[in-house]
């Protein structure tokens, strides 16, 4: 919001200097172009004409340069008629006689060409490369590297469970860092087949209320997660993938939690010490759904690892949420590393799973 | 906000009057519950100890109720030692001796077993049962029925524009409502590749910012976006699979739109009355990614027709939006009966062909 | 999105069978209505003719029912002309001859006049009753009430963080729960004039990626946040106040904490029983900015409190977030009483200081 | 998410090579840091010890670096003891010995002391400037500019219609473009209190459905917005200040109308022609709540003007919005100018009017 001054171009620079007047055509019918039109944006943009620079009246994007004798102006091209006599060019460096000046507000950093849509990083119009992630991830498996999962508990409502637990059976996860409500839910569905009493459909079930804290209990009972699993009373789910194969995790208490479950980790201070004897082996973080562990984690993360010998190579960190607002806050938080997924966690899991199989099958 | 006052229940109803007292059961082991145990919620909690009913110290939800002496309080499971003794039954309506006064504040049409997690309708943190979607797809593809798509640029940025193609060509499409938008994008994709100038994987390209005006241009240049699929400029996508396909679509023009098409409606009302010749024949609609024209179409469809002969059938209104907010908007602005899918549009698109593939080879 | 079965109205019920003709109007000039005009609504809607209940073909809300012989159709105004007939009358019961049938789909609880806008309870669209709420604390305040505030760290990046001080000064705040970062971030403003490094005016400052760090450790060097409020290194803020005013707080330790500082409980457990030694005394409460700490706080807050003796009172709760999802994810977590407030923390507590101080001195 | 190659610094350049070793000293107490430690971020961080670079052990942000013998690990400082001896220094270019390697990754146009918190440009967490946006709204008006106000419907159902009005009777609104949607709220606002059937403290109204229908109805009786203000129908609100100050405005019409207004331009081209006319103008635009005005303008504006004479001035572009979304979308389309305020629209209409009038009395 700080009113900047404007700096006009050098037009005694060599480029400039040298550059030639603009080309001008007259347009072939009523609001139709001809091909190689200059198309304007709404940075101060010069237009040589004979040995003078011209700004152009009513500047604006998305049009066109119109020349009536030695008026230019900008225009819509719709507005146009047949004869017309339109500027034409494709390059804004002056090049061809028409020269944006980006720098004009911008500062000395700032190059030709640099006018440009859709430049927010992270943002759900973005198209997300899954063939892209998906080849990362069966690389970083084939290389032995150490892939580091953070879930929040909308993995586990949203019926993405069951991709979790496939990728955890398959090899691509060799830790997981979460809270104690991923692990209730997920034991509880293990157990009723809900979450937080609701169906795996979205039904809530009488008595819900109280089927999370029946599951913990019944946990409590046997004493730990582990023994849960073996005494058959967890058959399936993340939880149950984890200790059968054995994939170190930890599961940090916080306030909300009920409970606890018994391998929770109760002390903050003593969750941040197991969590970071995990981070510092990581070659990959996959962070979903959860802003408290995301951040917590990427905190712990270094932007690059040297986990395959050698120098520092980027540590791969995905950050998956619904909104662009945890993604952001993730990096203003320092993880400036992370590329950003924004949509559903039970969408994300279910396509990255199917782009995996595809691309490990190939 | 309004300050309630508080009715008392009525222990004089029979219900109430002849309720038993309540149980209580020592717990087996520190911090660990017998099987059966009262859940508290947040609500007003009446328990029959002798003729009395007690409204035990200390309230609040996910907790037990524990008897020592007279008195009763509210406490964490995990506070309590071997031998402390707790209220059993999972019952609320008084017949176990424990009674919720759900109605206390909330008025007359309120019931027992109200409290519960997880009643907002429409939330990311729902799961979204692609099955059922998938089935009454291809549920109305088997009666004739008639499905109208609304889509907004989103869907074409994010790489669903293949999926979107899939789904007309395969019978799913009976009409399409849009803005001139997504219409530009996926003829500019279809001629260069790249949507407002990134590409498909989100990268800019040189000259970007131009590239839909160009693709304009071209399709102005030939007349219509029929005749530029005919002169092969368009070679795939949305548009291509529409004009083929002999699909009816209505592309409605807004103060946004640069160009516009050939096609598109410039005037809202004569845009209305087109769209309205569509919306008259629906049995079921799919808004994907557009809060305007999601909203507009949502005015002109009733929640029901009687496009299948017979008396009125609920019409399908599918939502889909990155945020709860534009689904919440739809039913504020009366389409109450729209079902929410929180999500990104590549990956709906993505998820629900992949269920309808399924579901209709099954 | 399941498939419900339309129930037809009973028309032999007396309200119905007794119900006189519908009135039709002419129109007095193209697209203009008599005043008194029935509106539509998108609900099957039954209109009287002679002995026929009709129902008009093409239904849509926001238009009009025209006659034209025997035929009724829905129409949009603007398309009629001078001397059409419409349909007349306020009432959807039937008793002047039109019957909106609410109940068809939705089931036996539904009256008419069911069908209305602006019906989702939490929504940036809905207005904010300043006046009543600055009303209620000032009632809180007068009546000697509880007032347990929850903050997140948003609140103190924003500039809000004197507004908080000046509600902590002036007795509205009878307790304080948070957690480690908003602590931290108030400190560090009160030592350095940053948060997070960066400036009340939104300015990166250099070398400000540490000064949090700096803060922390210098209050760790001296043992207590007490310490350094009485030894001068605090000297402002929301810390300085609680500390000065002898406010109770609890600061919750969480695995994103640095430092942590010496009050942090860095045993969520132990947290869990501080808080609730606080939230069993509230009679109101409002959570800003939070979601970790809001929803641990809603767990533990009945929905009522019985602080005043007597029966039991609503307990007020408020909660105040940029999105409608967290208000909406504390009611899904059972504290269905929240009054959701959508709107960015700083503007919050700036318009409600401005609301309580000029009730304040009404 | 591309694969970065390493790049290692050059110690050979001449900064480096001339730097000295970095200087350590023992911690004063367990937990407890010197001042003027050395505070980690999570890029590449080399340190000399006599000859040689190092990059120590287990690296992560918020940390300091410990050594012990030859070795150096990132550390919390909460794990050390009394007489630990750790790295000190601010400079992160090596100067004090310490090298923080930005560059690594990220291409040579990165500079040391690169990294920091809170960088993100549009983010409901950083601080609103209202004392500066007051100030140059001030500014704007003591110099005779042009403000554009666009706004969206949000900001008349949330209690901020009263504000705006504020500020068009005082002579900061030079132009108003909306859609019908707002004009007609307002006058519903005007002559049945409501908004869509809702009343300013949200509560629905009896027959409320209709009422937006009716007001329409009334005004197209009429003629025109400027007859129903004369004949007195319209006593209040946006639309009476308009046209009683005479203040130009532009309604561009949609697929959304009801009605339409009469006033309204139901062709989107003669509306972005109406637009233009103003646009053309603008030292200054504000936009509130409105994605699709919002972004139609802002493809209209330029980045700057030339109406005060003599060279191009920034043109202020402020916009509003609830979420970043809005607001990068708005860049994304071009107008990277834009100043975000993520906020309601009723209290940002709210502050920014306390500031502006205690700016003006200043």
């Amino acid at each position: 919001m700080t009113t900047q001054t404007y700096h006009a171009p050098d037009f005694t620079a060599p480029l400039l200097a040298r550059a030639p007047g603009a080309q001008f055509e007259p347009i072939p019918a009523d609001g139709v172009l001809p091909e190689g039109f200059f198309s304007t944006s709404n940075l101060p943009t010069y237009v040589r004409v004979g040995e003078r620079w011209v700004l152009p009246r009513r500047p604006r994007m998305d049009c066109v340069i119109v020349k009536r004798g030695d008026d230019l102006e900008v225009i819509e091209p719709r507005r146009l008629k047949k004869g017309d006599t339109i500027a034409m060019g494709l390059a804004e460096d002056g090049s061809q006689g028409i020269y944006v000046h980006s720098e004009g507000f911008l500062g000395g950093s700032h190059s030709a060409n640099e006018f440009r849509f859709m430049s927010t990083e992270v943002s759900r119009e973005r198209p997300v490369n899954y063939e892209e992630l998906a080849a990362r991830l069966n690389e970083e498996k084939a290389q032995g590297g150490y892939l580091i999962w953070v879930a929040g508990p909308a993995l586990v409502h949203s019926r993405a469970r069951g991709d979790f637990e496939w990728f955890i059976r398959n090899g691509y996860v060799q830790a997981v860092l979460a809270g104690n409500a991923v692990a209730v839910h997920d034991i509880e569905a293990a157990i009723f087949g809900t979450t937080l009493g609701m169906t795996n459909t979205g039904q809530p079930t009488d008595g819900g209320h109280g089927l999370h804290m029946r599951a913990i209990n019944q946990v409590r009972a046997l004493g730990s997660i582990e023994k849960a699993v073996k005494a058959g009373l967890i058959k399936s789910g993340i939880m149950h993938a984890l200790v059968t194969n054995k994939v170190p995790y930890v599961l940090a208490g916080s306030i909300r939690d009920d409970g606890p479950l018994p391998e929770v980790y109760s002390n903050s201070l003593e969750a941040q010490d197991a969590m970071r004897e995990l981070t510092v082996l990581a070659t990959g973080a996959i962070l979903v759904a959860s802003a408290l562990h995301a951040i917590a984690v990427g905190n712990m993360l270094p932007a690059y690892h040297t986990n395959y010998g050698g120098g520092p190579t980027p540590l791969m960190t995905i950050c998956v949420d619904q909104t662009e607002f945890v993604v952001n806050k993730l990096k203003d938080r320092g993880t400036h590393q992370a590329y950003g997924v924004v949509t559903n966690a039970q969408d994300f899991m279910h396509v990255l799973r199917f782009y995996v199989e595809r691309s490990s099958n190939a």
